[in-house]
């Protein structure tokens, strides 16, 4: 089988999903996985890393690691583990380790590459650009709000402009690998502030709009009051096609309704399930929709240290997977 | 060539040394080397690791560990780097690494395995024990100080007992290997609160005792004012030999003077060269004494993380492992 080319953009937890379920088939479809990832995370032990280190963000890129790793299970808890006490309360094993090296290296890139080998990932993690940058938005009434965290707790219906500060350029090796990938997957994750930060980086749109990679998007399952509002499935997917300047390829969707307790334990925190509200054939344009039950049923509750704890309302690996490679021979 | 085991017996920058040379002579000798650790440690970032994690002390190991090390020099580099600034200032990666996998496995033993996997360490580092303690001293005016690090600052010169707080007993490999060795190696290293720690070990003394092992005394270069204030060779060797009650075959000591500079920078912190007076021979028992210049010419100021950076007046780690080698023939 021809060896085939897949490339995610994203940030964590949705990214995980999708390259542990991509993982599965690596070798019997002969794929090449890589990740471009964003480096605009500021909270949490990341934030304190980037504050008081001057590292950049390895929160994000730590989840990839451990999604592409083929090392035994010790190594990959040990990566998630997340101190508990004391002043090293609320940091995560990997991202020490990746900060660590980042200093005895002199670059993150080889930081990256170095974790990458210990864990023996099968595929490669690029974070999107070496350069430090902030997440920031400006609400139409001039209001500034400044770090993906702030952003992340602020209502965005009045946005005029998300922007990274200062402006960054990409990483040569993330154009290049957009540039020589067949399938392009964007999503799923949090939207502003894991999933667009990539789109802003200088580069990054160019190489979407210039290579001959299928770009297929992943949507959302869930949507937030603060970010997301209203949004339906083709709604996340115009956005998406306005930062990268163009069409994608395809939109696989959700379109099953979770389970009434998980909705009601999400509209506490304002977040409500996306419309899977099937485009009419004239809105299609060229893009192929895909929709099925995506939700992963064998979701239990977080254990501690668990990189993809968040959320109980989340993709199923595999499901997402298949679809992907579906896909690929389709398009 | 016959398989020779060698064990030492000691816990930072004195072990460190004694392995790093045999290291060399590994192969070529064909020698089985591992070292037995004083798990008394509980200053700097170990100490606030125990106190903050109430992990077992891995600062001794993790030096022991980059010593047996076959990996490459970023991974060592990587084991011993100090964060500088921060929360995290002052702790040192490998104390951390050693610390969470601690957590993650359950056990201080599972947890040395596993570095000494991701290392590739070519022999074994084995905790004294493994139970929690501390290093305790009681004077002759009743005085007690309690922990290593209290005790390395205190003056010992009215000493009446050094103890460990809880009584310990000693983790079986260590009395394994012990008992299984061809040599027994002790020291060099910070004399009450280094080496002797694993003297008080219960099932230490007792295995050196019982053992068919060589067992070779390495005596310190320095004595402090604090602690061995007047002592001779042959009074170090003593006290040793009080603590494990038994003889040792062989002592090996330096009889060449250090630099006038380097003397003088020592003497600021009341610590002088340990005399080489050549001990009679109707003093000298069945022991064998042997004399060198052990000091180490290659030494450069310490450099950023550096495990062994606290002194400038060394062993030279290839003249003790040709000293000891020699020995292993001789006796």
């Amino acid at each position: 089988m021809k060896r085939k080319k897949i490339v995610v953009i994203g940030g964590g937890t949705g990214t995980f999903t999708v390259l542990s379920g991509l993982k599965k088939y690596r070798k019997k479809n002969n794929l090449e996985l890589s990740a471009v990832v964003s480096m605009a995370d500021d909270g949490g032990s990341t934030g304190i890393l980037r504050d008081e280190l001057g590292v950049l963000p390895p929160g994000d890129i730590r989840q990839c690691l451990v999604a592409l790793s083929t090392s035994d299970k010790l190594m990959r808890e040990l990566m998630s583990y997340r101190f508990e006490r004391g002043t090293l309360k609320g940091h995560n094993f990997g991202n020490l380790l990746l900060s660590a090296l980042e200093k005895v290296t002199g670059g993150f890139d080889k930081a990256v590459e170095k974790v990458s080998e210990i864990l023996r990932c099968e595929g490669q993690i690029i974070p999107v650009t070496l350069k430090k940058v902030t997440l920031e938005a400006r609400l139409k009434n001039k209001k500034k709000i400044i770090g993906q965290q702030k952003i992340f707790q602020s209502t965005l219906s009045n946005l005029d402009k998300i922007y990274l500060n200062p402006h960054a350029r990409a990483n040569p090796n993330a154009v290049n690998t957009i540039l020589e990938a067949d399938a392009v997957v964007i999503g799923p994750g949090e939207f502003y502030t894991s999933i667009i930060p990539n789109l802003l980086v200088k580069g990054i749109p160019e190489a979407l709009q210039k290579t001959k990679a299928k770009k297929i998007y992943i949507c959302n399952l869930m949507k937030r009051k603060e970010h997301t509002n209203g949004f339906f499935v083709k709604d996340f997917m115009k956005t998406i096609e306005k930062f990268i300047g163009c069409q994608v390829d395809a939109v696989i969707y959700n379109n099953k309704r979770p389970p009434k307790e998980l909705i009601r334990k999400y509209a506490r925190e304002n977040e409500f399930p996306v419309a899977h509200l099937a485009p009419k054939s004239n809105a299609k344009g060229k893009r192929l929709y895909l929709g099925g039950d995506l939700l992963n049923k064998r979701i239990q509750a977080p254990r501690k240290g668990d990189p993809i704890s968040r959320n109980l309302i989340r993709h199923n690996p595999e499901r997402l997977a298949k679809l992907i490679l579906g896909l690929l021979n389709r398009l």
